[in-house]
């Protein structure tokens, strides 16, 4: 059988084409993707700014929801027919990162839909051991936000956000808009910050607070808000070199900055603030079991008001197109391609 | 009575002259310092640097062992003669950070002998709060080492260092050596860095291996001391970039950087690999009572060997001459003033 799939071949460059399938080997799975949700990695890679991590022409996606077709040997638990999502990962499970638990910061890990095939196309194989199963009544669009939810569950976590805590969010695309949900969803109070008056107002339609950087003196809005103490949590997700003084600037002492956004190059960092007021920098990357099955819950609910943040569905043929329209910026949050023509019938 | 005072006066000056007491008042008490120790931010103050802060002329000096002489109405539970030393920290307890009992943390700190006058000084009256009591075994001379060893108490518990885990000191001065000794003496197997091949050398008459980050390729070293995995805990006490630069290299995957040194601007940090690695970065300032007091028995019961550590003893009146020598470098770890001539016999 052949199918469609989106190929990356060269910076600025996706190609739809034909897919020869093969059966799911031993303890693989073959997926119908529904839905696939363009992340912000996806379009470094479009922008060919991983060329040296992705082997082009390959199919890349990673953030999606989909229908098992068919199981391969020794595969159980599972059946076609199935709603599942994937969470992306494949460890070797001998690094000290592994040896230690950390699997998600395996040494040799393989990002599926960065490093190895993903999930742009009509028919994807995966091993079983990806799967992560969803709610019949969860529709599939809503699912595609699964995968982005889990690294966001994963930062709050990292950040220990509790109850009645004041925590900013600095950057408010997509994850830190998801950040904010789920921080609010464990009691916390929250403040966006973000440049674009098209996702503040998309924030502001869920009840979040938001502030804007060039407008407002952040910084004064957080001593206002907290009586002087600043925030007692920070999330940077902005990427950007004033996001990383932002989120110092706000915290309490004590404070936690939890850093989520990649910075390629080395940032100047107000290492004082640091020593004068004990903060704490914590990193964080992907998630694990734990964070993607919290994270269908929080979907599955609506504390993740899904609806809402998909702003654009495409057909998997207009996936080049959609990207070039990420890359212009303009007044989107999540773009999801429609992979199969009837998904759109039983979402 | 009169005494004898060492007093800052402008940057690279430091006069001895007389100095008139008066009586301790309610919840006073006046102390008979008998060892000083010279800390790096002594040098900083005598370099002009923190002009802004210290009025001058004013008397400085925190590490200290001594003699209470008399007690201010009101003060219980000590008396003349007994040896104590002094947490040279008074707060506000009003602020949010005291509230949020974070009081080393207040908002309008007072740390005596920086922002208010010091222990070089014959005679020296602080509030009855700030003593810590001394053993009478204890040497007086070995006493004033325990505020550097209630940092770097403080640090290693800001780290959470673990028995058996791997920790990089990245600067072997007196806080470096501290560190690497305190961590030592809870299990955790330690490398010390160092440029000075005298502080090497002394620091390996404590049984520290010590690296040299000029002729060592120290990031290799550590993966070969790991079996690749990289340290548990890192250090950065040298206040240099590329101190900064080691301390994050060395991590392992979830390691943890606690960050000791004063980097008065920004500095350039590879924010990459904290998400990557997901590390943490945790400031260290000062400590608290439970600290200190932690200090007083590590000094001691001699796990931190003071007879080594302490380089020089000079009397009050050439205090001057002994921060000259400091701020040349040279071979030295730490000097102590002595300010009673009495001091040398009991101690």
């Amino acid at each position: 059988m052949t199918t469609l799939a989106v190929r990356y071949t060269a910076a600025r460059t996706l190609e739809a084409g034909p897919s020869a399938n093969r059966p799911p080997g031993p303890g693989e799975v073959e997926l119908a993707p529904a839905y696939v949700g363009i992340c912000g990695t996806d379009v470094h890679i479009f922008h060919g700014d991983m060329d040296g991590r992705v082997a082009a022409p390959t199919v890349i996606g990673h953030e999606m929801s989909g229908r098992i077709v068919r199981t391969g040997p020794g595969v159980e638990g599972c059946a076609p027919g199935d709603h599942v999502t994937v969470m992306p990962l494949r460890w070797d499970g001998t690094c000290t990162a592994c040896r230690a638990g950390r699997q998600h910061l395996c040494q040799q890990l393989d990002f599926i839909g960065i490093d190895s095939p993903g999930a742009l196309q009509q028919r994807w194989t995966v091993p079983a051991s990806t799967l992560v199963p969803l709610p019949a009544t969860l529709p599939l669009d809503h699912a595609a936000l699964v995968e982005p939810t889990a690294v966001a569950v994963h930062d709050v976590g990292r950040a220990e956000v509790r109850a009645d805590e004041r925590v900013v969010v600095v950057g408010g695309g997509p994850v830190g808009i998801l950040i904010a949900l789920v921080a609010r969803s464990r009691g916390a109070l929250v403040r966006v910050v973000e440049l674009s008056p098209f996702r503040r107002a998309l924030a502001a339609s869920m009840d979040l607070t938001c502030w804007d950087p060039v407008a407002d003196d952040v910084p004064e809005l957080v001593r206002d808000w907290t009586g002087g103490a600043g925030a007692d949590v920070s999330f940077e997700v902005s990427g950007a070199a004033a996001g990383v003084t932002t989120a110092v600037d706000v915290l309490a002492a004590r404070g936690r900055l939890c850093l989520v956004a990649i910075h390629p190059k080395p940032r100047e960092v107000g290492l004082h603030a640091f020593f004068w007021r004990e903060l704490t920098l914590v990193g964080a990357r992907l998630y694990d079991r734990g964070d993607f099955e919290h994270a269908v819950s929080l979907v599955a609910d609506g504390t993740i008001p899904a609806e809402r943040l998909i702003s654009r569905v495409v057909p998997l043929a207009d996936a080049p197109a959609a990207f070039t329209a990420l890359e212009d910026g303009g007044d989107v949050m999540k773009i999801l391609v429609r992979c199969d023509d009837s998904s759109e019938a039983t979402s």
